[in-house]
Parts: structure tokens; sequence; C-alpha cells
């Protein structure tokens, strides 16, 4: 045992100091993907926030670097410590420390799962709104360094516009106590906005101050079937505006993602009777018992239908047709796997040109790659597009392998010509480090490595990646 | 005249150059309540981004500090130039760039006045929310560099919220492209998030992508007379709830402001037959031409009634009785002045705790200082208050003026132990800079000033304010 990690032991215990060959450890050790493994010296997971201060400090003066991690369902390799860092999972840390129903806030640690805090907000009559897959196990402490998205940002905006209050354990094991939840503070810099998509690098969150919602009491899930691609741009339009501005979600469905769900996810049926090039899965909900949501959805359709924007659609009338669409948008995620490997993109542009988009890529791809099968679905009430493209049926493994770089080219040099972002909403990470050199401007690097020197002088927190 | 005066008109014209004694200098020299004065170097007017740097580029090379300034309509000494500095308007640069009405954004240059900024979004109907009394002659930029509150700040969010992206020039003159308008992008820190707020002190802000939301279709305001002013707290959570979250307004108006307005402002009357302890004026407002308005107004009324936490209360059934309701909220400002001097608090706390802030300094008021009168009033749906303190009847000014440290430590002293601040919407500028050193924590002000030393290492950019 390392000198180390006997201080270690001495602050958090000896059970909550876990060697990287340790069967314990193994949770912590591998990416959701694969695609990444961490070496660390060990896996340490401190109950409280000043266990987490008493670390830091003792890890800086050994001028060892630490890698936070959360519930470890991140996409990009941003909780990996493959360097022999400490490995500091906030797990631990998981009490929901208060919630005022009358403020509109719940102060939550950072090991805190997201369902549960989902569940201590419905308890009150309260609705946390950052939704996503992962939300079974992945922890708040990554949604905040990550600035999580999902499938309510339309309406409710990213999981920084969640934010009102943070508390953060610096490099040197300082403790930053920013929880106070208030809708107004306008004294200096806004410093948790900074800490907020950090990804661990300026200091690690240990709780944080949560906005909450009215709960919805009725919901309103429709289905539409359309042929033209640009048509999509107006129903966003038309459909905030009908709601009210009620609109929690807006995805799009590919033809081929429909028909992968409906082949492959049991329980998946297309409810419209025909098959269309594309597909609007869109979501009205609100808090308020006197919105006649089913009329409001109506009139939209009739509006949309006279304007020749849709084919087709379907209104549901009851929580189990509602439950049966959404899991159609869940479906098509899983469903992709059964049509062989793939490369994923997750990027975003100006709303107004994601048709764009999606139609320069698909183009590209037929001139340059005609038999990869482009699979582009996701938030586009966001601008947010999930551009994967498919394995050709008949190509090896390791041919298509080979073929990522070109492709990931392809798509990245029409984003970035179209103003768009490499990354709309799962980070950096060791996967898109090269990127941010290749694409984001001198100045923009500058200004960030000046703030992370400002931060962490020594570069201890989270090395290599982000910037 | 002198070289860096002579450099300056090299760039920008001899015109846009001024010289403090000129007369057309003035409207940049005095701020609005006329408790500041500048004496700058010279007023320069930049009319391009390009321009802007190039002054920053020269004025560091000087060593010349340089304060920059919008519609000087700020309230805390941020704009203010009174040690010799180059004062830069950016008064010329007042172009809408773009407007993308489906992506929901609009461009704009810092020196358009807010409201011509909310024209040109309804002319494509849609909503640019802030909104604030000067907005008639504010200017975006330092809407943004204030990150200005207003009365839509419940529903919409501050002017932080409304922001996408930004083209900031630093203190040597490097101009950085932030403008994209993307909903989502977690490449690195959100650097635009640091500018928001900051006063100046980190870089200019020379344009910024807005944010639009679909334009309201019709509105119902609601004037509430009641008792118990810990009812207000049930009223907010009620009215939230039954309007589906579509309550854009929620502000307190107490007894002795209501008089005021209806004694001072002409057209001003009080709609309700009796006169009650406390009001709340708030306002509904949709885009849904589906959703019945009034009748959603009138059951919120019956809830809170039934639950006895109103004494009367009326619905506007026109504009113009909308319109009446407004005169009062705004003619409340006004009618102040004509009770005498006052010492005036923007503070917030959380909304949960806003009649405890009010009914705490009414009794430390009783005890320490009977004779001033509070007229607290504002924007406590986001737990923002205007803790206004007015001069006793009979004391004359100069024992008013010797009074007011004493008073404002009575009002700040409960706002800190109730977790609050002291500038919920205003900024710190020269006025708040000794309440930074005395409130903030010591972790937090050293952050603060190794960020701003990171940005901006010779502290040329508007030097003494904020931190």
């Amino acid at each position: 045992m390392t000198e180390l990690i006997h201080l270690l032991a001495g602050i958090v215990g000896d059970r909550h100091v876990l060697a990287p060959h340790d069967d314990a450890a193994e949770p912590f050790l591998s990416e959701a993907r694969g695609d990444y493994r961490s070496a660390p010296e060990c896996v340490v997971l401190p109950g409280t926030t000043d266990e987490v201060s008493r670390i830091l400090r003792i890890c800086a003066e050994a001028g060892m670097s630490v890698v936070p991690q959360g519930g470890n369902t991140g996409l990009c390799g941003g909780a990996v410590a493959a360097q022999g860092e400490v490995l500091l999972s906030l797990k631990r840390m998981n009490r929901i420390r208060e919630v005022d129903a009358l403020n509109g806030t719940l102060v939550a640690e950072a090991g805190c799962i997201l369902a549960d805090i989902q569940s201590a907000a419905r308890s009150v009559q309260r609705l946390f709104p950052v939704s996503l897959g992962a939300e079974g196990s992945c922890m708040i402490g990554g949604n905040l360094a990550t600035n999580a998205g999902g499938i309510n940002v339309l309406r409710y905006g990213n999981t920084r516009q969640q934010v009102l209050g943070l508390e953060v354990v610096l490099g040197d094991g300082r403790v930053w106590d920013g929880l106070n939840p208030l809708y107004k503070n306008n004294t200096g810099y806004d410093l948790k906005q900074l800490f907020i998509g950090s990804e661990g690098t300026l200091g690690i969150i240990t709780a944080a101050s949560l906005r909450l919602y009215p709960q919805p009491l009725q919901s309103q899930s429709i289905l539409i079937g359309f042929s033209n691609l640009a048509d999509c741009l107006n129903l966003l339009s038309l459909a905030r505006r009908d709601s009210g501005d009620q609109l929690s979600s807006f995805e799009l469905i590919p033809a081929i993602a429909m028909d992968a769900a409906v082949a492959h996810i049991p329980g998946c049926g297309n409810p419209l009777q025909d098959s269309h090039p594309w597909y609007i899965l869109c979501q009205f909900a609100t808090s308020s018992s006197v919105i006649p949501l089913e009329q409001m959805a109506q009139s939209f359709l009739e509006s949309a239908y006279e304007s020749n924007w849709l084919s087709d659609a379907v209104i549901t009338t009851s929580e189990n047709q509602e439950r049966a669409l959404w899991n159609i948008r869940e479906g098509i995620v899983a469903a992709q796997r059964n049509l062989g490997r793939s490369v994923s993109h997750d990027v975003s542009v100006p709303v107004s040109r994601v048709p764009e988009l999606i139609t320069r890529v698909i183009d590209a791809l037929t001139v340059h790659a005609p038999d990869v099968r482009p699979y582009p679905f996701g938030h586009i009430g966001d601008g947010n597009v999930h551009m994967n493209l498919l394995q050709p049926k008949d190509m090896d493994e390791n041919e298509f392998a080979a073929s990522k770089p070109a492709l990931r080219s392809l798509v990245y040099d029409i984003v970035l010509e179209l103003g768009g972002s490499f990354s709309a909403e799962h980070g950096v990470g060791l996967l898109k480090r090269e990127l941010m050199d290749l694409h984001k401007s001198g100045i923009e690097l500058s200004m960030m490595r000046a703030i992370r020197t400002a931060l962490d002088p020594r570069g201890l927190l989270n090395p290599g990646k982000v910037v």
C-alpha cells in the first residue's frame, strides 16, 4: 500500500479506498461503450464534502492528479483515469439535503441518481425536467459536469438552466459554498456557469441547488408521418405557438429507425397505417387542468394538415397509448444495434438548418460512401441530431473501422459549415479532444486554458480532458 | 489634442471622438440618479467591431484604461469613467444583423436599444422577453453586461438565459466570435457566461445572438388584494400551476405604494373597492388561441378565494383595463418620489423567504427607526424585492442622509441571514464594490480576481468596478 493510499484510507476509511485489481473497483473502470478503460492509482469514495476537500488537499500535496466520476455513464471518456490518477467517485454522496417546494428548488449531492431527484421533486408535486436514457443510473454530478441535454431541453433548457447554486471543491481542497438558491443574484461573475460543463477540470462539484417546475398533470403525444423534411421546421414553429410553448419534446425519427424499432423491439408498432419517410414524435404537457390539451393537439394538426405539412398523424388518447409511442423513441436506439456497427455523431446546428444538415449528409454519403446507411434522429427542436451512420451490410468490421475517420470528417465538415457544434450534448472528454484543437479558434482555446490555469494552477484536475 | 486622441480619431473619424468639455459629450458623463460623474480622457464612438478591436489595441499599447458604456441607464456606476479613462460608447453599433424566426434567434449589436430588439422580434411574430423600465433607452450591451432582470424573469429567466452566443473584444483587442446561435453546444467551458454580468471588466460585448419565443396572442392580468403577506407564496404556487406555468409576471405592491400611485399619478386608480394591506399584480399570457385564459384566471381566483388567500380581486377583460393595471405598477416607482427622499435596496432571497424578509425589515424598523416608512415592492415571483425606505416626514435631508449607512446595514444583515443577495438585478459597479469585500467569501473573491487577471492581465478594462 502506498503512502498516499494510506492517507486516503485515513480520511474515508479502509473500505472506501479500492485498489484497481479489486473486484469491487471494476464498475468504476470501464466505460459504457467499452472504448476506454481506467488504470488508476486507486478508487476513493468520500462520503462528505469535507472528505472530498481533505482528499484533494492531500493529493495536491503529493502532486497526484484526480479524476472525478459520477454514474460512469458518459460516452466521451471524461471520467476515465488511464494514467494512474486517483479516481474519485461521488457515489456515496447521495443525499438530497433540502427540498423547498415554494422556492421551487432542491439541494442534491453530486452522487444522487437522476431518477431519484426526479422522484423527490414529484413527491412535492414538482418536476425536475432533466430526463435522458441513462437516468436510472447516471448521477447529477455528472449531468452537471457535462451539462447534460436529453428530451426536455426544448422546453426547459439544458442541465445548466436548472442550476441556481453549486458547492465545489477546488483542486487545492478549498470549498466554495455557492449553494444559495436565488433566482436573481448579480454580484460579480457567475462562477457556477464555469464549473457546469467543465467535465471536472476546474473543480469537483459536490452539491447543487436545482430548479423545479410545476408538475404536469396531463400530457398528449402526437406521432406525425410526413414526406418533406424541411416541413419539420414549420411543424415545430406551429406546435410551439399553438401549445402556448408547452411543447416538451419534438423528436425526429427516420423511416429506417421506425422500421428497425418495429422489427426488433418487442411491443413496438407503427400506429400509422402507411410508412412515411420521416416521423415527428412530440409531446404537449401542462400542469393546468383547465387547458384542453386534446383540442389543442387537434387544432395544431388541422392547421398543419391544411398547410400540407403532414401526411398522417395520431394523437394519444390514453396513458398506455402515450407510453407505446415513447417506446418507439426509446426503441430506435436499442434497435439500431441489430443493423450492425455504426459511427455516431452527436451534433447540433441552428434549428433552422437541421433539414439542410441531414440532406447534405445524405447527399454526401450517396457520392462518397453509398452503402453506408444514415440513421439520423433526435432532438431536432434543439437543433441536435444524432447523426449515426451504419456499417454497410456486406462490409466487414475492420474495413468499416478503417472508414470511420473519413465518415467523421464528412459529417463534421458539413456541421461546421452550417455553424454547428461537434458535440451537442455529450461533451468532449478524451474522445473529442483533438476536435477541440482542430475546430476551435485560437482565442477561444487560449481563454479556456487561461481560465483552467487560473483555477487549477498545477493542472491536477482531470488532466488531458477537454482542453 | 493628445497623441492617443489623435490615434483614436484616425480609427473612428474626428467627429466620433468627443472631448469631455464638448457639449455633445454631456449625455455620456452623468449617471441617471446623479450620484456619479465621469471625467474621461475622451468619449469614443466606434461603429464596428473592428473599430472596437483597434481602439482596444491602441489603448492597451498606451496603457490606457477603457470603460464601456451602453445606454447609460445603470444605477450602480458601472459605466462611469471617473479616472481619466477612455469612455467607449457602443451607441453607434446599433444594427440587428440577422433575424432567424425558425431558429428563434436574432443577432443584435451591443448598441441596439432594447425596445428596438423587442420590435424586431415582434415583426416576425416572436417575443424577446427582456422588459424593464428603461427599455426605451437602455442598450442590449448594457443589459448583457449587467445580466438585467425586469418583469418577465419569472417565466423566461434573466438576460443571461436569453443568450445563445456572443461576440466579444478582449482587452488586448482580440475578437472572439462566439455568435453561433446553438441551443446545445458542449464543447469546453461556456465562455459567454463569464462575460454576461461581468460589467465590462473581462471584455467588451459587441454583439449577441438572442433567443426569441412565440409571441403571446392573448393575456389576462389580475389584481389581488390580500391581508396576510405569507399567502403571497400560496398564490404564486397556485398561479404557476393553474396557468400551466404561463405566468409571466407576479409583482407585489404594498398599500403605501398603491395609495401613492393613486394620489400622484394621473390616470391611476385602484379598481378594487376597498383598500388592502397588500396587492399582487400578475399576468397570464399565451401564444395559444385555444387556451381559455379568462376561465383559467377565474378558476385560479376561485381556488385562492376558497383557501382564504385573498380578500378581493379583479380580472381585466379588455386591453385598456390591462394597461390601466400595469400603469399602477409603473406608477408606484414614479409616485415614490412624491413621498420624499429614500434609500433603496435591490435585494433577493429565496422566494419562500420573501414574506419573512419583508416582515423582519418592517419589525426592525419599528424598533430602530420607527419613522422611516418601508416601501417594499417588486418581482417577488423571483424573490426580488425593491426594499426602498422613505425619509421620515419631519426629518431633514441631511439627517436622513446620515442615517443611510445604518439603514443599509439593517436591510443587508437580514437579507444575508436569509441567504440572499445584496444586488439582485442592478449589479455591482462602483456602488456595491465595498459590499463585495464585506459579504463575499474569500474563495469567491479570489476566483473572480484570478479569472479577471487571466482574461485581462493588465487590468485595463473598467478598472475599480465589481471586484
